[in-house]
């Protein structure tokens, strides 16, 4: 029979290492770490934010080093239905989809080995980093999430997070400045719009900005900015956050 | 208590719209199909290949539907470990984490309703729309993913795939010309470099291509490019998809 004249292939595009390797010829680039929480907007990382940091982070010959914690998730989302199944799956093996199998515990990050870190949002963000999606404002944050997020600050490297994630931030450094997107839902293109409010009532100042750009705390070196909390086409959420990976490598 | 003051969130970023959607400016745009094949190089779609041309399809103004099978895994693949779980995950309901829940049956992708169709790659290509993963060039094609094709195919209209994605082509469409990026393992950044000899033992013209370039076949109106069959930065693997949607459209 001419069955299995040719083998099974080996897994194609699986061997050339992290999704945001920088080649050879760039890698005195800046370090940074990408902390992931899931695969997927609405249990996970969203996913075309963590890729399009991670496209601007190669783009910036930046070394690029994948984390997420080693814990079970919130909930797993059926995405075509927008309900829970039920299901258990955990946050590091679920991120390591983003990451092509190149990941590792958030437990292993050492700040000393990187020179900015950034989180991607999705709704894993206010699930599995935090307790946003329940709690809100009185939310708990992971506690090795806290740890990452309070040694870049204290070693003064800079932290970029998008979506939903500056509200790590904004609880774990009252005071400092981020953006959501606006304060108010305007144009209908910014429903969650109410996140602002509950930012400031933190004691942090939201900046409202537009899904092209960020906004830079400079004090605190916070970069944050809106992505998909505003309703736009795909290619002005990658743009946007391509303003925040610039912003954060020039402060790196 | 102060507790609850502020209630759960609905799920932020996840109220506006499919991933690729155009805004309304532009919705006089080409309208595209996206085909995928789960969500995760090893076990489905390459999320940085998908994530990409989506980006690109947004920034080129097309309106953009997405679908996948109906069907149930070939496997599941732990990421992290790269080894099977042994779990069932549906190739749809998972595809619906890269299309945000904005996806649809492919039994239900209409040729009259699109002016292309594009396919990312992953190894979800190869194990859940063809069996390419374990027979190689004697597989078989999904039997909606061989209609789409052929139906595309038929009706003049142009199709893109990228990474072992051509594979598809190559099969359904026996001598068309597909490039999966060079037929030897230049310089160590083909690993997969054999795939090219099975596709010229199927009758096909490959092509060679570099990662940041496409092969065109005019009378076809097929677009490839190798994307993560090389090993490029992230960054070059996006702008070569980019040259694959900008073809596909401009034949569009």
């Amino acid at each position: 029979s001419g069955a299995g004249r040719r083998p099974a292939l080996p897994p194609p595009c699986a061997r050339n290492g992290p999704a945001g390797a920088a080649p050879a010829a760039v890698a005195m680039g800046k370090r940074a770490a990408v902390v992931l929480a899931g695969c997927g907007v609405l249990d996970g990382s969203e996913i075309h934010e963590a890729s399009a940091a991670l496209v601007h982070l190669s783009r910036g010959g930046a070394e690029v080093k994948i984390f997420a914690p080693n814990i079970e998730q919130r909930d797993v989302v059926n995405h075509l239905k927008g309900s829970p199944t039920g299901e258990k799956r955990n946050v590091l093996v679920e991120s390591a989809r983003l990451a092509r199998g190149d990941i590792q515990d958030l437990t292993e990050l050492k700040v000393s080995e990187f020179d900015a870190v950034i989180f991607p949002g999705g709704f894993g963000v206010a699930k599995n980093l935090c307790s946003w999606a329940v709690d809100g404002q009185n939310c708990t944050v992971n506690e090795h999430v806290r740890a990452t997020l309070q040694a870049f600050h204290s070693a003064k490297k800079p932290i970029g997070l998008c979506c939903i994630a500056p509200v790590l931030a904004a609880k774990v450094f009252p005071g400092c400045e981020v953006t959501v997107g606006q304060d108010k839902n305007v144009d209908g293109r910014f429903p969650d719009a109410e996140t602002a409010s509950a930012i400031a009532e933190l004691g942090c100042k939201h900046v409202c900005k537009n899904v092209n750009e960020s906004h830079v705390d400079k004090a605190n070196k916070i970069v944050t900015t809106c992505a998909f909390m505003c309703k736009a086409p795909l290619h002005e959420i990658f743009d946007g956050i391509g303003t925040m990976i610039e912003e954060v490598l020039k402060l790196a």
